[in-house]
């Protein structure tokens, strides 16, 4: 993998660059929509292709379960698997395994859990999670690391963030040893809400030597203005030449925000989770389609957007999908919010290319934040499940 | 709407033929792809297009509850409201009320039901199913009548082909006062399995006049044996060069029978019913793509099909979908299993245009009973709920 910083934003910390890989290249800051069980719900290769994904976020833990990551290597991996000629970046299993609760243990040599669906007990070390991701041939894989909830102890962020730098070395040793040609690894920052655990582990992932870094603990209930003064820290912290990836985060709004702080990569669960409950977002705010005033309405879930589903159908059609239970309601509104997502992308590239990126993010925050009628949910480094 | 016979089979009763109805024409025989709530359930209108669909069937009964006829007409009907470009048949909503069983009556002006939904009382007459099918703006109505049930005393069945044969009466009136060029609308053959009856309500629809005549009543659990004959004296009954249509018939070996009989237009809920359990409809026969033997089948769903799911994806994907619950399982077999019929469809076609459909049927028939591992399920004059 390599990373090329095409334009730099004068006023904020904003980036435009170009990510290479083995054989496609895909523009940042970009969005990954996310396919946990190696499908973006409801839409297939052909429908993200269309609406302009280059990238997707998978999820280890789901897929070493079921169908299991060798009959996924033996079918010729996780991209022929799912037919999907872009890029795969597989979280690494850390986030989901912590969010198992008490059918999880954190051991110094990994954790180890009992699968959600058959009781089974697995040990997941930081070798187990890097061999599962180079098995599903992800172009981008991710360390193994420790999700630090929030409230938390600072002595407890501190140990975990002390394993999550541990395991980052392990998950390195292991990629380097059995990396393919063009694959990238991405080490995880931790620490909670600490700046100074926070960079002592960014110094400690730096010094191991990744192709790209990580953000990870955000977004999973902390104060909004702590959360940007953690994603502050971050990009000081971090190569300004390298890749960060905010995970997790987030909303329209944040991804503004991430991005004016120097985050290059972003994924949520909100465009499509939103999308199975009627919430559609667009570049003016998002609004319930399952509202009685959109029983009639004849106007497409969004005007200016360019995707099959506004240049088809009504906001009328799609809540009677949801008033009857449709499974198309989802499925359409999933189409048009993930355009919704690549659009904000491809409209921040083209401002940071124009050198106009503070006057957009201004706009488009007052835009987005004028136009909803939902409260914003909390979200997080969550998988869709 | 006109009706062109092209072609008649030398050996056999099977015809070959166009309707032409407002702005456009199809061949027959057809299938018709069932969108009970204005959805053909999972598919898109750009999806129907691309396998080859040109006429739907839609469920008067439903729309009329959710979300209403006449908001499907102020939105500039049913068409507009799917995005649909292709013709639309609408059921009259007779079969569907007689399956609510006891939240039906049948009285002499139509049929009393309260609504599965919300408990409502409804009068549905013969002058209401058709204006409201008016409203949607359908090409081809259905006149409402009265489903005999297998099995049915005969005197029973004779009282409900009377009250069908009054009640088309009645729809064909308020049809011809309210009809826009172009429209058409079909009398139903009731009868229960009895050939004399039968008869006598095609002789009666034939003297009110329909544009094209269906025959219902059949695969309600009757003997096959009995089914067909009940088509055959159908067929003799009917006017040779009007469109028969054989109502919620059946798997692709039925089809064919019902070709060979004289039949033009078909209807199924299984291919996408089936496709909700895993139930792949193939040239060759029916197979579940859940079974084990699946696992890491690397094959498309059918070798030989066109469609861009088998193009794309293979067996064992399909199978991961459906073992972990995704919605885009079902997705992909509804539109497999669409195209299977089409292409059957098309198939039949071809073989009667080329003079060789005895040969087609024989072949067919071989292949399809002895590629299936799953039992032929029960069906009939179904809606997809």
């Amino acid at each position: 993998m390599r990373f090329r910083i095409l334009g730099r934003d004068a006023g904020t910390r904003a980036r435009w660059g170009e990510i290479f890989l083995g054989d496609g290249s895909f523009e940042t800051p970009a969005f990954l929509p996310i396919g946990t069980r190696a499908t973006v719900k409801t839409l297939t290769p052909w429908d993200l292709e269309e609406v302009g994904a280059r990238i997707l976020l998978a999820n280890t833990y789901h897929l070493y379960l079921r169908p299991g990551h060798e009959v996924i290597r033996r079918l010729g991996g996780l991209h022929r698997f799912m037919s999907w000629r872009g890029a795969i970046l597989t979280d690494s299993g850390g986030f989901q395994v912590w969010s198992l609760g008490d059918l999880s243990k954190i051991l110094p040599d990994g954790v180890r859990f009992r699968s959600h669906l058959d009781g089974s007990e697995h040990l997941f070390t930081p070798e187990l999670a890097t061999e599962v991701q180079l098995a599903l041939g992800s172009d981008i894989l991710m360390a193994l690391d420790l999700c630090t909830p929030y409230p938390c102890p600072r002595d407890e962020a501190a140990r975990q963030m002390e394993r999550t730098a541990l395991w980052a070395e392990r998950s390195r040793r292991t990629f380097l040893a059995g990396r393919v040609a063009e694959r990238a690894q991405f080490g995880i920052v931790q620490g909670g809400i600490h700046r100074d655990l926070r960079s002592q582990c960014a110094v400690r992932l730096v010094s191991i030597g990744f192709d790209g870094y990580a953000l990870g603990g955000l977004a999973v209930g902390e104060p909004v203005a702590t959360r940007w003064e953690m994603v502050e820290q971050g990009d000081s912290d971090l190569p300004a030449d390298s890749v960060r990836y905010l995970m997790g985060v987030g909303q329209p709004e944040d991804i503004l925000e991430g991005v004016h702080r120097g985050m290059d990569l972003f994924d949520c669960v909100l465009p499509t989770r939103g999308a199975r409950h009627g919430t559609v977002y667009t570049l003016a705010g998002r609004f319930s389609v399952k509202a009685r005033t959109h029983a009639e309405d004849s106007r497409p879930l969004e005007a200016e957007c360019d995707c099959r589903v506004c240049l088809t159908v009504s906001r009328a059609y799609v809540r009677h999908l949801f008033q009857v239970g449709e499974f198309l309601g989802p499925r359409l509104v999933s189409q048009h919010n993930i355009r919704t997502y690549l659009r904000l992308m491809e409209g921040i590239r083209l401002a940071l290319r124009e050198g106009r990126f503070a006057a957009y993010r201004e706009r488009m925050l007052a835009r987005l934040r004028g136009g909803s009628d939902e409260q914003s949910p909390r979200t997080g480094r969550e998988e869709e499940t």
